[in-house]
């Protein structure tokens, strides 16, 4: 399924740049999101689309399943673009982001202050690119009216979610807080629902399951919430303790940018008022070097915070488990959705 | 037509807001969005979309109509929003752009460069809000599936266009040339198809016309292609000498970032080699000054391209007029599309 996804946007995108080609268009913006978006991702929603399809007992025709998935991967395409630019990540999955290699694009004949512009900029519009086209995926998925009906609600909620949990983000960036409860907002916004419950959703809306009473809907989402927050808290992790060599990411952009997360403020709420004092001074310090980025670990680590998010994974993973137990899907299912949670809290990238 | 359209609009964002509010998510993005795109806006792809039904005898339900008109009108907030992004400007309709609005709402407690970037951030997420929103307006729009399958097409390649022309422009502004012919391509794409060709044809493919060999279709690019580049030469010449107090944007804008307009590029393709020179220094100048801009300004109008833009527009207005008379459209119609005409080469804002 993974490598049907692939090959369906593989083929998608190589389309989009002949009809550039042919039109005096920039064709190399399909071959950026090619080399970018679709180089060794996890593919984590598409693939819980099929398995909520399959979960609701998903039968008839199965390209429209996987186109809709592939629009999921577009969808996402987009979200890590723009997110690349918000944080101004250098690296993703070992790979210049984005915006800095369209900057190392345009660089002749320009400072290099222009050209860092030109690279957000342009960054800016491959992403509303992907955006437009995960809506052409969809629109040309070969949907039954309704299937349409069903399914595009849910997709249009899962896009309004996870915008709304970036802004929040954003806006709670660089001032850093000790308000746990808003870190699990956001994290739920972002990753829970739009990582998890949305995609399973989104397959057994398409699936045209009789839930009338929502109960398959309520059984995926007791599994998927729990699962998606482990999720983010596992990549909370990677992302300030993680080996770079490993994750492709940096580990000094969250303690940088002083993101709001679960992490730092468990370690807010928990610091003594002289390791406090000192997570203020480092967490979103624009200047942060390695040395101090290596002191902000020592005291996350002191306060006990980063012991509290691993138990968290591990009974938010087992809650998940247990609700998976319980719901109403097809065995296989049960079965693809189970391989999936090991997966979503025991990686190291 | 247009009243309907904003009702609809508004009506749809305070929908967004209550439920943002209901659900702990960022209720000021529907407003930020409601004083920013909706005030005072033209509103001319909306229009010409109801103009491109009614030429081709469209008949039915007018709703469905203009909820695809209201969708055309989030889609521009999103691409004014990126686009001040893109450019930086600081204002438009007289009003401060949504980047430099959110940036002033969370200068409390940051630095003004933290606050700026935060701005930007923000106002990105806003727009992706924005393009995800006209989606949502299309899929809610009650299309029967033969609307789906004729208008959603087209309503895909607009985009791809517009975000292609956008592309075009970012990559060759600060590099000023006298190429004219890449010019007009990129304000064929971003602007002449996006405003006018292609609100014009979805409207038409709503109104289900049997235009199997592609008569209406191409009448109606034969009045819009001419008419959108006027439009766009009108616009490139009021944001250089444009009064700001009435236009509501820089007139500095344009100048400072290099923008690779038809009118700098004949501009340059005329000058002398000492104007060239000076034009060469100016175009582009991240620091220029007023009177710089205002060197810049006689230094075009010196070499006759200012001149030669305005007859330019007037040529095109009169070959789609000319194409409006054969074009094989309803009689009102064709009295509406003749007043969008005026009003888009006449305009001082």
């Amino acid at each position: 399924m993974r490598r049907d996804v692939e090959v369906h946007l593989e083929w998608f995108l190589e389309g989009k740049a002949r009809e550039a080609a042919e039109s005096g268009m920039p064709a190399e913006i399909a071959g950026v999101l090619r080399d970018f978006g679709f180089a060794g991702g996890k593919r984590i929603r598409p693939v819980l689309c099929v398995a909520g399809w399959q979960a609701a007992g998903g039968g008839g025709p199965y390209g429209a399943v996987m186109e809709v998935a592939a629009s999921l991967g577009m969808f996402h395409a987009f979200c890590l673009v723009h997110d690349d630019v918000i944080d101004d990540s250098a690296a993703r999955r070992g790979q210049p982001t984005v915006h800095r290699a369209l900057a190392a694009r345009c660089a002749s004949g320009r400072s290099p202050a222009a050209a860092r512009r030109q690279g957000v900029c342009a960054a800016v519009l491959v992403g509303d690119l992907a955006l437009a086209w995960s809506d052409e995926l969809l629109h040309s998925a070969g949907l039954t009216p309704r299937q349409f009906t069903d399914a595009l609600p849910v997709i249009d909620i899962m896009r309004t979610e996870v915008l709304h949990g970036q802004y929040l983000d954003v806006t709670a960036t660089g001032q850093p807080s000790g308000d746990v409860e808003r870190a699990l907002a956001i994290g739920r916004c972002k990753t829970a629902k739009y990582t998890v419950e949305r995609p399973l959703h989104i397959g057994a809306a398409l699936a045209g399951d009789d839930d009338t009473d929502g109960r398959l809907r309520t059984a995926l989402s007791e599994f998927a919430i729990p699962l998606g927050e482990a999720f983010q808290f596992r990549d909370d992790l990677l992302r300030v303790f993680g080996d770079p060599a490993t994750t492709g990411k940096s580990a000094l952009d969250d303690l940088r940018d002083g993101k709001p997360t679960v992490l730092a403020a468990l370690a807010l709420q928990r610091a003594t008022p002289a390791q406090a004092e000192q997570l203020r001074l480092l967490l979103g310090c624009p200047t942060l070097t390695d040395e101090q980025a290596d002191a902000a670990r020592r005291v996350i680590t002191a306060t006990g915070a980063r012991d509290a998010v691993e138990h968290m994974i591990t009974r938010r993973y087992e809650q998940a488990v247990g609700a998976l137990d319980r719901a109403p899907v097809d065995a296989a299912a049960a079965v693809a959705l189970r391989r999936l949670a090991d997966l979503a809290v025991r990686r190291s990238t």
